[in-house]
């Protein structure tokens, strides 16, 4: 729900626990020689026998139809409606790169390039140069001086860098209603940063300015030796999910992209380990101090998005294998989620809903006979909307009170 | 829905008949030993002859993780949003102890209580005193006199009452915008009643003036020298049924609290009789005068608060026996539904779906076999909206004309 007031009003604190563990890019759809999804290909024991004493559903993370981000998969878990509260590409990617980003910084994703004599891009991606390259590349940029504003670039993976602008103190504030510099086809120059609306016309000088200095500063670099830049983006200002849950929630994720989602979100962020059973173990040694546990499992993803088959199913297999150490947590609210479905067969994010397994002493049961796309279909929860998942857990772990008398 | 203008546009009298009788309390969850919910261990032969020929589904009261009181999960049933339509708790308490409550009325909900020497509540139940002594102190309450209001008291169980002050004749009209006097914890003070909006300040002034009096005409009792007073509310300003769905609607509930609900929305309130077969009977009778026959069924939610399976399980076959005489009737429109869930595991209501069933002679039947919460599951409706289920009564009875051209 967009607006929190009827959650709000009825949040207590109660010292209930909910852990929600979310494998990204859950959901699957069927092999098309086995016809069995990941998840009903992978043995999952742990999370079968789960099932069947939980209540069963599919989740939508925006609603049917849309395939979601990162960013608003994981706003709609916490209960964000992912249409109201928008992150853009440039703060993900900051967050992604663990980068302190600002209230007042403008985000970007940049792309370092080849240029050709005439300037043309030859090459969007500079021929994928490698990791070892790009900070030697952002160390010249991090040299550029500006007036009225820092440049600040980290580097990503290949040719990409994520950048920050941020004001010079108590100079004039920054606007991200701005156009890309990236005009995402080669044959073509990069394009100069207009702004969008009269307030950004300051920024867009900053930003043109630093484009200049900075292609001058990486001129004589091959093949990297220009840059573009897209989705400028400020830090939103989420509500905090202290004050609207009433809850003190811990984030155990080990990517920076979750990291920085859970620290918009107001949840404290830990060091989380390598392994899920790490995590675990980080959720257990953190067990007194918080009663929200969202536990970010990317290995599902990973597999999904090379369209590695095995390798999703084994993601699965690893993750069921490591369940009953967190059982042995024993929470009051044990949630199962996906922030959206990435099927191997398409190797990308996709629209479809996701299953999902909501355990607490206080189950309504369907039929579901075990964890998967199909049999959550047969679920009490039926299809709900993923910001339903929040209220959900709340209520089943006690924590609110009854709506009117 | 929070507007009625679609529906309201669309509906059209016709001689058809709908029966909505609501088994309050309806949902419930399995036992944790055999795993059966009540309706599933209750023997229902009847109402599971009724799903098979139905279309079946679950009802959501609110919202997925809404746990809803009486007033909201009634609301709903008739078609009124309940986050857009509420009713205060003073009001609800008034109705429920069968209060003339009139427009310009402010209700309360009032406790007796314990107040040592120092004026501190030592008990805010006074020891829970019998119902047979309530009476007595209301009367002193109902003989404290007031400038420009009148202030009547009605005895509750226990400790107790509801309090109404009405405005005097010609007197300026009275507001709803006040603090509890209730601190809701010993060891405090009863609190002097403050304004929430500066329109507010002279009705406080008038219920300080009733407290100090009513104090000092209780103050020789024991254990219950004090009072305090929670809620305050207004009778709200509902739309009627007999406008929005051009119904001439009657409700028959021995309960004073679901008497009032429906008088509130515009319903004939009729002497019900006592048992489930007198209010069939009491159905039959006014059979031709009206079109939407409100049956209100209390004894499943008794059992479901009092945690005792067996009372809602033998609540259940109660109703089932007398299904029959209902069938006879031979309603259009037959739906039988639920306010909310109470699941005796939990003792009090619950966020669960409830079952619902809606028979007619233009019924889309799914899976359902039985009268169950797994069984509705299965039903054609799927999950629904509680608001949804008014405009489906009407459709099923020909009442509701097409939309557009």
């Amino acid at each position: 729900m967009a607006d929190f007031g009827l959650i709000k009003s009825l949040a207590r604190k109660t010292d209930t626990k909910i852990v929600m563990l979310v494998m990204d890019g859950l959901g699957g759809i069927p092999h098309p020689e086995t016809l069995r999804t990941e998840l009903e290909a992978a043995e999952t024991h742990n999370l079968d026998r789960l099932a069947r004493a939980s209540q069963c559903g599919l989740s939508l993370p925006v609603a049917h139809g849309i395939t979601p981000g990162s960013g608003p998969g994981h706003l709609a878990l916490f209960g964000y409606d992912p249409i109201h509260y928008l992150i853009g590409r440039g703060i993900l990617e900051a967050l992604g790169l663990d980068m302190d980003v600002r209230a007042g910084d403008v985000a970007a994703r940049g792309n370092f390039c080849t240029l050709g004599p005439d300037g043309l891009i030859t090459d969007r991606r500079a021929g994928r140069i490698s990791s070892d390259v790009t900070p030697g590349l952002t160390e010249r940029l991090n040299r550029v001086s500006l007036r009225q504003a820092q440049a600040i670039a980290r580097p990503g993976r290949e040719h990409r860098f994520a950048l920050l602008l941020r004001p010079a103190e108590g100079g004039p504030p920054l606007s991200h209603a701005l156009t890309d510099s990236d005009p995402q086809r080669e044959g073509l120059a990069p394009l100069p940063v207009t702004a969008t609306e009269p307030w950004g016309e300051h920024t867009a000088e900053i930003l043109n300015a630093f484009l200049d200095r900075a292609t001058a500063a990486i001129a004589n670099q091959h093949p990297a030796n220009g840059l573009v830049l897209r989705g400028f983006s400020t830090r939103p200002d989420l509500p905090q999910m202290a004050d609207v849950y009433g809850l003190t929630p811990i984030a155990i994720a080990p990517y920076p992209m979750y990291r920085g989602l859970a620290k918009l979100v107001g949840m404290n962020v830990v060091e989380a380990g390598d392994s899920i059973d790490d995590q675990i173990e980080t959720a257990r040694r953190h067990w007194d101090e918080h009663d929200f546990f969202f536990i970010h499992y990317k290995s599902t993803d990973s597999g999904g998005e090379d369209g590695d088959y095995d390798a999703k199913v084994e993601a699965i297999n690893r993750l069921d294998r490591s369940l009953p150490a967190l059982l042995d947590l024993d929470p009051d609210v044990l949630i199962v989620a996906g922030d959206h479905s990435t099927p191997t067969a398409l190797a990308e994010h996709s629209w479809h809903p996701v299953p999902i397994l909501i355990k607490s002493r206080h189950v309504a049961r369907g039929f579901t006979e075990a964890f998967s796309e199909r049999e959550c279909l047969r679920g009490m929860l039926g299809t709900i909307s993923a910001t339903d998942i929040m209220p959900l857990a709340l209520a089943n772990a006690g924590k609110l009170d009854k709506f009117g008398a």
